[in-house]
């Protein structure tokens, strides 16, 4: 990304949503990056039927979007009598039937693609849950310094003997870290092999986090620090 | 699904793929299911270019298939000059151009698709990673007896305490219970509070099973056996 050319001097990438879960492309590519995470957001999710100019929601034959968008939606498009198209993005969607000039379809996507697109919201905040959120994030050259508030983010993989996993937990239980995320990926490179990616609190300048890593070493085949950063304060504007 | 209306006998569902990690809707019914796991399959995943007949490589201008599907396939695309249109699954694409009469268009699917609806199978293997399996649990009624070589699903939620997680954990350790697998997933009620998905060697009726799971009931909020079944062998043929 432009931050590793030296484009941009912050990145921002979803890596996990309140209702599906993580985002395992951002996961992936964040093993492979030089780029640490210095910041985490937040954001509520909500989405919007958007259209072009005096389309009205009888008008509506077609509604574009993403499928986990649509999917997010249910409630609100049974009731309408639509086929659903499903999309790469979102907001491009929009972007899609402005271009296009569709006038019996609309799309589904944030208040802030309206916007952009200068389209017309017909109507928001139709998604089913609204406990909908989205994780980001920041990612830079360098993490954030402590703020004795701070997480940190970790990704390892533990070696192959039983009880790994658990010999790794428990040094973090010994030194008193307390884990806020726990997930398995495949590591794409044999079958059911996974990487395991750990957020905990603590920064990792922190005495105690500082310990439990050096002791983590004895139970990993490795272990990649992301970052460490000052936890998220939720927004509820996006 | 129509083994609770008692019109079949055994379901099956996706569950995990080893390239992309675990299919969360799966996950979600089965928590809210009464069936139980009797199964798990294992199967290598390949993909194939399909067509109407008479259709060659040179005349495609667009593919149709999922968009995990279309993803898995990057390398294989990328030599081609054609539109990429995501749909809802791979079969239902071979389907649609077979339906719309589609002679500029292929769809990416199994070879089982190619034959269900007649198609021609262009060309076969086109997938980037050859690791490419994914496993489906087998549903019914009651899970299965114990066969000597068993897995066991549960799913779960710790209390909301520091190292609840690593409590249940060494109850597994303590009765050397081998953990194959440890997933987190949203619980859809309160962001960022999540269940995990468990599955581990041995029979829920095996004795150190039976010990470790009366004293994992102390550190969770619920736990909820999915079923014991036998290991899967290894599949190769779809």
């Amino acid at each position: 990304m432009s931050v590793e050319q030296d484009e941009s001097q912050f990145g921002i990438t979803p890596v996990e949503n309140s209702l599906e879960g993580s985002i395992s492309k951002s996961y992936d590519l964040l093993l492979d990056s030089s780029l640490k995470v210095c910041g985490e957001i937040e954001l509520k999710v909500c989405h919007c039927l958007i259209a072009n100019p005096g389309a009205t929601l009888d008008s509506e034959k077609r509604i574009y979007s993403h499928p986990q968008a649509l999917g997010q939606c249910q409630g609100f498009i049974k009731h309408l009598k639509c086929e659903l198209i499903p999309t790469y993005d979102t907001a491009g969607s929009v972007k899609f039937i402005k271009e296009k000039m569709i006038n019996d379809g609309a799309a589904i996507a944030s208040p802030r693609a309206a916007e952009i697109y200068k389209m017309n919201s017909i109507t928001c905040g139709i998604e089913d849950n609204p406990n909908n959120f989205t994780r980001f994030f920041v990612l830079a050259k360098e993490d954030a310094p402590p703020s004795g508030n701070d997480k940190t983010s970790v990704v390892f993989a533990v070696k192959h003997k039983p009880g790994a996993l658990f010999k790794f937990m428990e040094q973090l239980a010994i030194h008193k870290v307390n884990m806020t995320k726990l997930e398995s990926r495949p590591t794409r490179q044999k079958p059911w092999d996974y990487n395991f990616y750990l957020d905990f609190e603590g920064h990792r300048q922190d005495l105690a986090v500082r310990e439990a890593l050096k002791h983590l070493e004895d139970h990993v085949i490795f272990i990649k620090v992301l970052g460490s950063y000052p936890k998220a304060k939720l927004k509820t504007k996006e």
